[in-house]
Parts: C-alpha cells; structure tokens; sequence
C-alpha cells in the first residue's frame, strides 16, 4: 500500500493536529451546551477515601489484627476520625460553597456509631441468610453486597444533608465495583441483603422496608415519568416501588413504578411486576414452553 | 498433622519447582495449539491512555474547570490531541505493521469532533431520559452508560478502519468498569442511552437505530451459528438483531436472532424474544402464577 | 445561612471528633459480636499477585512475545514459579497456622501443568463457540469468561485441599473484574465456556458436567435451606443443579435448588427454572402479551 | 537469653506504647519551645513541581524531541506556565496570606524569558570551560552545577519579591542533588560557573560578578556575627565576600567575612582565604612539608 | 559499518545470554567469597520509615498544623509510635534472630522523650549559631544538619542496644541526603551544630563534647590501623579523635588519629590536624604563597 | 495592602499567561543556541534501570537470600541479562542510530563477569582498608565508595566502546547518590577504594593504578587547557594526574594537572598538589600558624 505523503513529514503531523484542535477549540467558545465552565468537581480520589475511612471506622477489622485492642483501636479511630472529618469538610465546600459546611461535615461525623449499627444488621442478616457464609467476618470482608450495602447509607445520609454530586459518585464506585447500581436518594430499612448483587438497580425513590433480600439482577425501577414544559423530566415524583419488610425479590426480576410490595411478599426469578403484590403473595413465572419454535 | 519431609529442606523445595518449571516449558515447546508465539499484543495501559485521551477532548470538563477558557483549552486540547496522534501511531503500528498508519491515525484524528457532536446527542437523551439526572455534566461525569458509550464509538471508527485487536480491548475496558459489553462491530445511532447498564451486552452485527433506549441486562444476541469444513465458526454473518430508531427495551430482556425491532416499538422487560416486533408494537410478560409450586 | 458556632473554632472541631471517637471505641470494646478480633486475614495484594502468576505460568503470552523461546521461556516460568511458591507459602500460613504449609503448596505447584491443560480446554472452546472470536490469543487476552474460569480453577483447588478464606477472595477478585460470580466450591467440568458473562452466578454445590455453555446473567442457585437450633443455617447441604454435559442456557435464565439439567439440554433465556429438565429438553419462554396493560 | 517477659504479651506491649505516648504528648502540650503550632508549610512535593515546570519553561529540551517545533511547543509551553502560575498562586498563598499574592506570581512568571537567557549564558561558559563536555544540551542535561544554579536563581527572584521559606526549600533540594549550598539571599552575576560542586557553600549575603567559576568544596562564607541583647544573631549583616568579575576559585578553599576578591584573581586549591585579595593577584598554597612527622 | 551476524537473529541473542549467564552461575556456585548466601538483610524501605516515624514523633510539626492539639497530636504520636514499635520488632528480628527482641525494641521506644529533648538542643543551638536562620521551625525542616544527626542519635542508640547492620543504613541515609557521613559508633554531645555539613566525616569511635561545631567537608577520621594475623584490620581500636566542649571547627579541615581537640578551641578551615590542640587554641592555616609557580 | 487588578480576574490571568508563553514560544523559535532540536535523550529511568540490574547480576546478594542456591540463582540471573540486554539494545539505539547496536550490546553483555570479577577486588580492598566494616557483603550493601565505583566500571566500558551520553548519565546518577564524581573517561586498576567519598572528583583523562585509595574531597583535576580557534576548548588532551599503584591519598587534597604520583606515595590531606610526587614519597601539610591574626 502507498503510504500517504501528507501525513507522514513532521510538518504534516503537525498541520494535522493544529487543524483538528482549532476546530475542537473553537466548537468549545461557540457551543455552549456542553463544554460550558462546570462548577468545581469534587476530587474522586478523596471521595473514594472517605468511603475507605468510614470502611475502616465502623469495620475496624480493616484496620488489621493489631487494631482492636485499647489505645491502638483508640489511635486508630482517633486518626481515621480526623481525616474523614477534614475531608469532609474539604470536599462539601467544594459543592456547597455557601453552605454551613461545618455543620454537616458535624452531623455526619456524628452520624458513624448509628452507621455501624445499622450495617452490623446488614452484616448479620446476610450471614444469617447464606449457607456458604463461614463467619459475619467474612462477610464484612468479601461480600459485595455489604459494600454496596456501605456505600449507600454514606451516600443516603449526605444526599439527606443536601450535598451534591458526592453522594452520586459514592454510589458510582460502589456500581464500578460490584454491579449494584443504588440511587443515593433511596430509603432502605435495616437488615438489608443484597445477594451476589451484579445487576441490581434500586431507584431513587425507591422505600425498601426492613428485612429484605434481593438477588442478583433484581431492578426497582420507574415505569414512566412527566416531562413539563420545556420537555425536560419532571425532577422528584415518586416513580418506584415501595417494598415492605421481610420481603425476598428473586434474580433477575423487574419491579416497576411506584406500586407496593407488600410485606412478607416472596417474588420468584425472572419476572416482571408492574402492579401491587398482596402481603404474604408468592408469585412464580409461568411454566415454560416446551415445544420448540426454533432452533436456538 | 505430621509434616511433608520432602517439602521442607530448601533442596526439597527446590526441587520441586525444578520439576514443576521443566513440564511446563517442555510443554510450551512441543504443544504450539495455545503456547505458539503470538503476535506482539498491544500496551493495555496506552490503550486505556487513549481512551481517557479521547474523553477529556471530547469533554473538556474533564481538564478540571481551568481548562474550558482560551488559551488554557487551547493548551489543554492541543497537548491531549498531540499524545493521542503519538499513541495511536505507536499501537497501531504493533498491530498493523504493513499498514499505512500515519493515514489510519489521521483518520482517526478528524474524526474527533465528529465524535464530540455524536457523544453529546447521547449525554442530551441521557439528561432528558432520567429525572434523577441533575444536569447533563452530571450525566458525563458519572453515568457509566455515556462511559461505555464513548468507548464503544472510538472501537467502533478503528474496527472500521481496520485495526485489529485494540477495539475489542477498548470495548472491554468498558466491560469491567461498567458492565456493558458492546462489541464494537456493532452500528449505533445517535441519542443512544444505556439506563445503569449492567449486564447489557450488544453482538458485533446488531444495528441500532436513533434514539433507542436500553435498560440493565438487555442483550441484543445472536441464537445460533453455521460452522465451516474445520468445524470452526463461520465469522461475519449478520446474526444479531436490527432495532429501529425510538426503541426502549426494559430491563434483562434477551432479544436474539437478526430480527427486526420496528421503529417506536417498547419492549417491557425479562423477555425472550426472537421474532420480529411490529413498528410501535408494545410487548410485556405474561401475568405470573401466583400458585406457589413449591417452596421458595 | 448563619453558620453553627459551635464546630466553627478547633476547639469545637476537637470536641466533636473527640466525642465521636470515644463512642465508638467505647462501643468497639463492649459490643463484641463485629468487632471482635479477627485471625489474620490474607494479604488482598498478595492474593492477587498469586493469581496474577498463574496466568503469566499457564498462558506465557502474557509474559510478552520476547519469552516463549528456549531460555526465556525458562527463565521467566521459573521466576514465576518460585514466586507463587513463595506466596503461596506465607499466605497459607496466615490461614492455616497448625496445617503442613509445604505440602498444601507442594500439592497445588504440581497442580499447574493440570491447570494449564484444563483452561486451554475451555480456551478452545470459547473460540469454537463464538463466530466473533478472532484467534484463541485474542480469547485467552481479551474474554471475561477466561478469567472468571481461571480463578474459579485456582480457588477450587485451594478449597479441595482445605484452604480457608483465599479461595473466596480469587472469586471476588473475579466477581469485580467481569461480574462473573462463581462460588470455589463448584465443581466444573472441561471446555467450560460462560459468554459475557456479566451476572453469571454458581452456586457453592453446584454441579457442571464437560462441554457446557453458560451466557450473561444465568443463575444456578439455591432455593431455600435449613437452620439449625441457633437459627443459623445449615451449611454444607447439596442445594445447587446438576448440570448435565453439552448444556447451553440462555441469558438471565435462573435455575434453582438441587434440580438436575439432562445432559444435551437447551435452556432458553428469562426463564425460572425449579424442576428437572430432561437430557435433550429444549425451553423457551411462553410467548409475551401484545395486550397493554398499562403505559410503559 | 532469657526473654523479657514485661513486654512480651499484647498487653505489655500495649501499655509500654501508652506510657510513652502520653509523656511525649505531655511534653507537648507543656513545653511551647520546639512544639508550638507552625504557621502552614508550603507542600515540598509541590515546590519540587515548580522547579521542575520552570526547568522545562527554560530548557524545552527537557518536553522531549517532539516539542520544539511549532504548536507543539505551544502547547508545552502554555500547559506549563499555566500549571506553574497555578502552583505558584497557591503556594505563595500558603506562606503570604495577606500578601498580594496575585502581583508577585505574575512578577514572577515574567521573569521567566529573562531567566532563560541569563540561564544560557551560565550554559554557555560552563561549555566553554570544559573540555570534557560535549555539548550544551548535554551540560543541560547532566551537569548539577547548571542544576543548582537554576533552582538558585529561581529561589533568589522570589527572596526578592520578599517570599518566605520557600526559596530556602527550593536551595535545599538543589543541595540534597547536587551536594552545591546556595543561600537564596546570595547575588551572582551572569555566566556562573561551578564545575562538579560537591561541597561548594554560598553565603547569604555573598556578591558574586559576571564570569566567575567554582570548583567543587568552595566556601564563601562568614567568620562570625554579632547577638543581639537575646542572644539571637543579628540578621541581615553583610558578612559573606564580594567576588569580583572573572574571578577563578580551585577545589576546597574556604574564603571567609566580608572581604573583596579582585577582579579577575585566581585562586589555588584548599586555602584559607580572610582578607581581601587584590585584583588579577593569584595564590596557591604553601608548598607542604616532606619531611613525615607520624606514620599515615 | 557491517553488522555482526552473529548477534542479530533471535537465536543469535539467546545463545549470547545463555553462555554468560551459565559463566556467571557457575561462577556464583564456586566461587564463595562474594557470592556466598547473606544473612537476611533488613528491608531498606522500612528502615527509611523508622527513621521517619521518629522524625514525626520527635518533632510533631511534620505531622502538619493540625496535629499539635489535644486528641490530635494523641492519636497522630499513638499511630506512629505503634507503627514504629511494630516496624523495629520486625527489622531487629531479621538481624538479630536470637535476641530479646521486645526488650531491646522497648528500650528504643522509651528513649523517644529524651531523643527530643535533645535534638532540641541541636536545633536551638543551630538557630542561635547562624544569622540566615529565620525560626527554630527553619532549622528543623531544611536543615540537613539536623536531619543527619537525628539519624545519627537514633542510629547510634541501636547501635549501643547491639543491632548490627540496621545503624549503619541509618546512618548512610542520613549521608546520600546530606553528604555527611558519621559512623553510628561515634558519641556526640547536646548543642550539635553541623553547618551546611557536605563531606562531613566523623569516625566510628570519635568523641564529641557538647555544643560542637563543625562546617562543611570536616573530617575527624583516622590515621592508620593495625592489623591482626589474617591481614584483617583489627576491630575496636579507638583511633578516631576526642574533642571537647564548645569547639568550632572550620571547612574542610581534617583532624586524624587519636588526638584531643582541647574545649574551646577554634581551628580555621582547610587545615591538616594530627597533633593535640591546647584548650582555647586558635589555628589557622599558613599565609598562601602568592608567587605563582606556574600557570592555573 | 491594596491588591494589583489587572492581575486579578481570569481574563487578567489568562492575558499574563498569553503575554509570557508568546515570548516564550517565539524566542525558541528564533534563537537557535539552546533551544534547537535536540537528538533524542536515552531515559533516564532506564539508565537507572540498566545499573540497578548489572549490581544484581554482579552482586547476587541484592536478588535477595532465596535467590543464591541451584535454579534460582539460575532464573534470576537469566532474567536479569535479558532484561539488560534488551535494555542496552533499546538505548544504545537511541543514541547511536547508525552503529552495530547488537554487537555492542553484546560486548556488554560479555564482560559482566570480568566486571564481577574487578568489582570482588574492590570490596575486598575496602573491606581490608576499614576496621569499622563488618564483613563484604556489608560494604557491598552499604558503602557509597562501591556504587560509584560500580557505575564508573560500567560507564568506561560503555564510553569504550564508543556509547555517548549514557556513560555520562551513569556517572551523575553515582554523583548524584554519593557526591563521587569519577568521569568515565578515567582508568582506574582493581582493588580501587573510595572511603566516605563525599566530593571525590575524578578527571576525564585520568589514569589510577592498582590497590589505590582515595579519602573523601579529594579531587584529581585539571589545571587548565587550551582553546581551539573558535575559543572552544581543546577536547581529549590529557589533562589530569597519573597515579600509580599502591598510593594513599588523604581527605580534601587537591591534584592537578597531567602529573604523575609515583607508586607507594602517600599524600595527606588538605593539600595542593600540582607537581609529580615522587614513588614512595609522603607529603603533609605544613603547620599551621597559632598567631591569630582575626577573630574567627
């Protein structure tokens, strides 16, 4: 094949690069729509350290085995307290520069002995749930399920205190790592599981009662939703289920709209669920076809 | 429990890895089926260099706020589209020696601003499809669907142009970080939004209109395949679905076969389908059985 | 808004934590059932380095194209061994204080050619499997499905000789690189080939005979299970499928409890399977409603 | 050897850290000495950063081969003087609060072209003065004398613009490379030469003309000082020599106190220099003694 | 030039790295003077972090400006001095595997508070000795005097506990940093003062009074030695100088042998001492000649 | 104080910016002296690489104690030489496109056992000449006077056999660790020791023998040189000292200019030196004067 002459001098490379950058450049001045100046972005490195920090304050298991005893536990949580604190402070008055930033950075400092007692329900519940689960250690440890599960009620309680994007972005690494895909906005009960977890989406007005277990690929999701005026999506209608307690949802099923799981509601694999389930239902799929349409 | 003897003395364990290391090179000489020298594979890490290039041309927000006035986009593009050209030219250089590179990577690099428009028609139907999204930066910034977006249409123009290999390392950067594993043989058109999108996968010869909306866990799928005299796969027959432009999916549905979604055609969720759906056809799930069969 | 006085000054700051901190160390010393001492736990990075050898051991290609030859081949396969070796024997150690360390390695250094053996079984197959692979090397590189089935390999082998904990860290490591959760305790047969893969689960009792093909989403999980007189559940109880050779199921199929899959059966996708299927059984899901119940 | 038992158990080993702990916070609290609160340091990571940006500025051979034609240095050039006036706003911040910090970074950045060109002058006559070098990029690139007096030059400007700690921090880690100790306060003319520079120390208050060259080991240095009525030395004293233009000085010689050396004077190796020394005068050492006294 | 055949095929290359590499195996098993196995040698990485955790302990400014308050300076002192116990009972076990390793390592904690006490000594004797100082906070951060005789003192302390090797590394940290060089074997009073300090050497049995100064390049070193049977130098000798209180001692001078530096001596720079000085003797080095005996 | 506008908003900044960066830019593209292309630089972490592998290879004990016994001393050597030869390959091409890049690479490679030999003469002599070291592998470990003698024997072979500019790299990375500056250039005979080393200067054409010892600041330098027509120093006249076998020569001593120091001398330090010595001859410093002619 003959190479191309224009491309291959320095001098072309160059007028190549030049021309596309000044279009690039000059598209960035004209269009406003999506290259106009963003407000500061929190720093995602910090975000993800205060997940890590509150990680290790309320499972100090993290902090290793030399951890958990008098003044090392003490220094540790001490020193781990300290930092979530200043970057805390540090990355809410980035998003809310006129906010009391001091204020919430406090209540949600506060916030961590009630956050370790809800998710050691979390942890309990799990591991009382699996027969494969050798200790709530391990669970701690290994399930992706408890970390989703984390990331959300620091995610939660932020959303609650009117922070911004940071909430968002929490929920984002916890979907990156495990496949579960939370909406900060969502109002969970204690004892929550959430099994092998890839797949599962929970809505943002989602309300999901105490005691309740999800599977793999579940979705809590919205059916519809208004737009006004100026065809943009009417914000902050309730559009997802309500989910009371002791209820298990199994793989893959799709729940939709703002309808009512009722407690103690069994819901099969697979399935898709679009009106209100009676407390105590069990539902099922129907029996497959087995006459073959096709080959597949 | 009494100790292995030959294990422990240094000799022993030397031993042992001795034994170990000559089975395994012997065999790398003698089985050549999966130990053959491969052709030089390309550096992960430029490739996922490459891609984080593309994203802060395209989206300058990703420069950091200083970056979207005059000279300083100037600098900051001009930099990005310069260590793009070189990367490319390297990669691409591993995998097509004989090719005419500096042509392909120039190709590459007037299409950028093309790739910018098309990018921003899929973040605007992203913004306007989800009332939980706050603003369209918010979409780029943390949408994983607008990430596996933007890799699949880099895949998508250097599989067309020829290149091997790097695309579907492209595409499968995506699949980790998100979920979705779109092969970047397939044809996308504009305003395309992924919902969460864990678990959607999208086959090499699916086509896919304008406007078309998929949630978590669709797969536009092949159903079977014809195989040659070798007994190898017949490659490069059309075998995945086509779906016309305003489509929504719902969530885990499996759509196999090259069949024909109709424009305007809305699909609910956790079906199986592999025939053709109607322009503006509406499809949900049977009703479930709500006799419980058994324990669950 | 006027700001809270009270965490304004360093000294309200050193309150606040100080407060925090002592409640929950208080909490950490009295509440033992979270919080208590933990055994040593295997060192994350180490865990993924040993899995990291084993793939440069079993598939040379990743140790770049220079060593595949003579010396080379050597030299860096003996590295490699001896540092899996040495890995291997300190973090067994961890787990298994009073076990005869050297021979669990011994066991699982001679299991390598074995490994290698296997997975180049499922390598092939994927390839023959799919009319998108371009070469085995693109398969061994590039599909999540091949990474999944390496660990599950490592870890199955270190669950059969007893080890504790690390298996279930190699499947997590998998579980949030390509979604693909697979328990160590499954039993897996040859040319094992999972596609996409992304909300794939196998169950620790599960069952898979040669030749089988799993895609995106399936589950082969359990349905419901014991509990002891502590309410704890009963561990060690068959209540995964028994999954026959030569099997496909479709994507975000969910198959449940200790159910038997025929061998040549072909199970379509979305379905709730919680019954045998014969051997050479084809399912496909009941046909959807065109009739909308409702707006979607 | 019999073991300590007092500090062998988790118990002991816990309360030996508590006690020290405590009595090192003690301290702390009660003696205000060396442990008083410190107005913020600027980041040494940081500094670094600007020295290594104005080094690149200055010598665009350090941007690689590819930046030194057309836009390509450009856009080197702007990212970097971008990055270094971005540095430079927020470090002076940190030492200056209620300066304006503004005025003396943008002082600062345009001093820049001025300290390109005095910079190649000291290039220039270190080339010139070697036989040994190669080339000026290669005195560029290797010699540490250029090396420290680019970070002398750039911390004196600041000294200047009346900067705290940080031209002191800029000359340290000049001192830690190159072993060369330039005070900031020091003046030095245009083309200044130090040839390997191992030991050289230049004094606070030191003038130095054009054309002047240092060996390695060279003091200008002070004898002694007058203390005030608190014993503290009296600052700002001149108290360092005066080195006249074309002045030559050889390995180790140490010149000390206010004196003048002349114009165009050579001195020898390892003297001991107090006065001043005239004009073109040239002085070795005493011939040494060849009669041994002791045994070396 | 033509090339050389020989080397350029792959197999050319392989057979070249083969032939040496067997020479330089074979070699390493026959030959065992140099290549004879070590005894584990402590990990450098962790030796720089002793040193760095005492640094933060001893003077808590480096912990940043939060950290010198109440709990803050608690928790920070109780993590490193945890960190540093735990670093220094691991890198005393591998060089002193039959040791009471607690209880030397104990004895080091506890010397903590007087380490402080008296590098504040240093520190403050350092500020009053040098006009261009601007705080005792200065002197700490950027002076590399202090940094190498805090090295030095915790060097020498493990030294005097009877840890081999771990000091001398210390000690040649300190000396790559700073250019001085002193044995961990040499006693050094309170009020230390080392002034710019490169090519400062101070020998392994050197004594040293309290507020000593020494500038750049001194050397208080050795003259000759003896040696035993085996050609060996005889170990221990005390061969290196005393020197007395308040003594000042110029650049680059060198003092040999066992001699004794009378207190309050003063000795000029660049001098050649291998006698006794008197107390309160005062020596400077012969006029130069200015008669130039040839051309420099 | 009343903060400068025009410096203030981000207009005023990005016009400061602009204004700097043009000057910047179009002074480098006019002036040509030391901003003119360069030939492309070898990576300096590679040349740091490539001396970090050759004391591996040359000094087993740094691949750690598992790696001194049968096979491993085996596969770490055989990795390294690879490693290094490829290294050598790479960089040697960069620097010097048109020559046998092969067959210098492989002169490298075949004399890194004469390189282990020579570098075993020179620990054995420092471990003879030091009562304070405790065993080779010590001095081996930890003595500066052997790493720069290490980078020195591989830079002269390297210079030998015609490399440019990675000799010299070499050199200044020793320099740079342990303020030894020895020139490539220079021969230096086995049994070389360095002892402290701090401002050793080592001349371009310098010629040492064998079992010769250097203290610390001593310098063999040139005196002065001519200058061709162009005033450009005259390049490869030898210019600096011979020594020959068996000399001593003490801390600080100054010589220079193409003389010759005759076997067996000694030379005590802080001398000036610029006239042969005679073989055998031992020269000291005359003594000081102890009139105080000024307050020091």
């Amino acid at each position: 094949m003959e190479k191309s002459a224009s491309t291959h001098s320095a001098t072309g490379r160059d007028n190549l690069t030049e021309a596309v950058v000044r279009q690039l450049v000059e598209c960035g001045v004209s269009d406003t729509s999506g290259l106009r100046p963003v407000t500061p972005m929190p720093a995602p490195h910090d975000i993800g350290r205060i997940v890590s920090l509150c990680r290790h304050i309320v499972f100090p298991q993290f902090f290793g085995a030399a951890a958990l005893e008098g003044n090392s536990l003490l220094y540790h949580t001490g020193m781990a307290v300290e930092e979530l604190h200043h970057l805390l402070l540090a990355q809410i008055a980035v998003v809310m520069p006129d906010a009391d930033v001091p204020a919430i950075a406090a209540d949600f400092i506060n916030y961590l002995p009630e956050l370790r007692r809800v998710l050691l329900t979390d942890a309990e519940a799990t591991y009382l749930g699996d027969p494969a689960a050798v200790s709530v250690d391990e669970v701690i440890f290994c399930y992706p399920g408890i970390r989703a599960t984390l990331n959300h009620r620091i995610a939660h309680r932020l959303l609650k205190l009117g922070v911004p994007l940071v909430p968002r972005m929490i929920g984002e690494l916890a979907h990156r790592d495990t496949g579960i895909d939370i909406h900060p906005g969502a109002s969970i009960g204690e004892s929550f599981v959430i099994d092998h977890g890839t797949g599962v989406v929970v809505g943002a007005t989602a309300i999901i009662g105490s005691n309740v277990k999800l599977y793999q690929g579940v979705t809590l999701g919205a059916r519809s939703f208004d737009r006004d005026a100026d065809n943009n999506p009417v914000k902050g209608v309730p559009r997802h289920p309500i989910v009371g307690d002791n209820v298990v949802i199994y793989s893959n099923t799709t729940v939709l709209g703002r309808i009512t799981i009722g407690s103690g509601a069994v819901i099969g694999g697979n399935l898709w669920i679009t009106e209100d389930v009676a407390p105590g239902e069990k539902l099922v799929q129907a029996r497959p076809d087995n006459i073959l349409r096709f080959k597949i």
